[in-house]
């Protein structure tokens, strides 16, 4: 699925406020008559978007895939759609079966606001070192404990996680942080940019970037970056997704 | 000047309609206190957007050059913006100075709708053949008459222009259309799309794009593609456009 996340109070259904797991539920219940339950490969958080959000349900529907796909894209408001829709083997979790997911933080890095660019990325006004950016990120790489980016509220049952790449460019006005990992923590990509664009702004040293992540202490990273510039891009399994596709009925 | 052209009548003044001249004419009296006269280097039409727009005006003002754009930004709207100010030389003329004007066309070409890309995109769900749309584009490079791409209604003291570059290319799930002219007739680049998307889908060989083009009939081309797919690029003159800058008194 992808989705601009400016208008919903994240993915997660909660009570009373708009959320994309919750016009979803409402959109496959007008198309299959079925209240299902929606699997995802994760929350994203209020104003985050997507471009390769997974999610997977049961259904009794006789419709084929790209029937399917049409009817859903037809009910789900503009700003959430269906990409591809497969019949899948029964029991496919999304979110335990997923290897890695990746993330792109987009910052504009420009003097001036753009309106074009101001729903999907987080505008610094200050000129970034993207080298030091990019060596900072690059020392997330690997497996490590990433309890400094994790809320200093939380205690999680473990704060290890494999950092697949972690990598900063620029690309004209843009600044592109891409993050791939087994698994995040919460806000962990945005504590991430938080602390990046200190670096960049030549506010802290590589050095201390890397002291402070590797210091073990909850909640040293940040601050927290704005949603707005965060998306899911891709979600990846075992095998591409459209492999995961079986015969349709 | 960047704008989104979503909520625009287009650039050009007009008597109880949201334009941007509209817009930047009152911010403009708000930070000067003058009613000036606003020159561009161009109309955009309603719902078409700019990344480039350039506008002179003569003030008063004290203002430096920096801190008239912040003065600016500060009370426009978040969907228009203006990108950088130079005090330039009395007399500049946006309009007749430009040497060319350089728009892209975006399309999305995918089955499903893209809710992150839809402002700003032309949805085409049926597959183009990008190599036909550019060997039809590269047809209308050079000096010609391009009265099949003007309207059938109305007639131009000349319909002749000089297409610098006319290209086509797919870039992951968009096609992208970007011409540059000396100057172009109303509604140009977007009957040039029209005519493509034919090309690109099979509906309309290059030959017979060609004898179209060459043809010198009025309003062959089209249909006219939405405005929402195209962008104000950049407006060149003689000299790079910072260049054009005076001293701040």
């Amino acid at each position: 699925m992808e989705y601009d996340g400016t208008e919903y109070h994240g993915f997660q259904a909660q009570p009373g406020l708009p959320t994309v797991q919750g016009v979803l539920k409402e959109v496959v219940a007008r198309v299959t008559g079925e209240r299902v339950h929606l699997a995802a490969s994760g929350r994203t958080d209020a104003g985050v978007h997507a471009k390769g959000q997974v999610v997977a349900f049961d259904s009794h529907s006789h419709l084929s895939s790209s029937g399917m796909t049409r009817a859903l894209n037809f009910y789900l408001p503009g700003d959430v759609a269906v990409v591809e829709a497969f019949v899948v083997r029964a029991g496919f979790d999304p979110r335990r079966e997923a290897r890695s997911r990746h993330y792109r933080y987009t910052i504009l890095n420009r003097k001036s606001r753009s309106p074009l660019g101001k729903r999907q990325s987080y505008h610094v006004p200050q000129p970034l070192n993207v080298d030091a950016m990019a060596l900072a990120a690059g020392i997330l790489e690997g497996e490590h404990d990433f309890a400094p980016f994790a809320s200093p509220l939380k205690t999680e049952a473990s704060t290890r996680r494999t950092v697949l790449r972690a990598n900063v460019l620029r690309k004209g006005e843009m600044v592109l942080f891409d993050m791939e990992a087994n698994a995040f923590l919460p806000l962990q990509v945005r504590r991430t940019v938080g602390a990046l664009v200190k670096v960049g702004q030549g506010k802290m040293e590589v050095g201390d970037f890397q002291r402070m992540a590797e210091s073990g202490r909850p909640g040293m990273a940040g601050p927290t970056a704005p949603a707005q510039g965060l998306c899911l891009m891709k979600v990846s399994y075992d095998r591409p997704l459209g492999e995961l596709r079986i015969e349709d009925f």
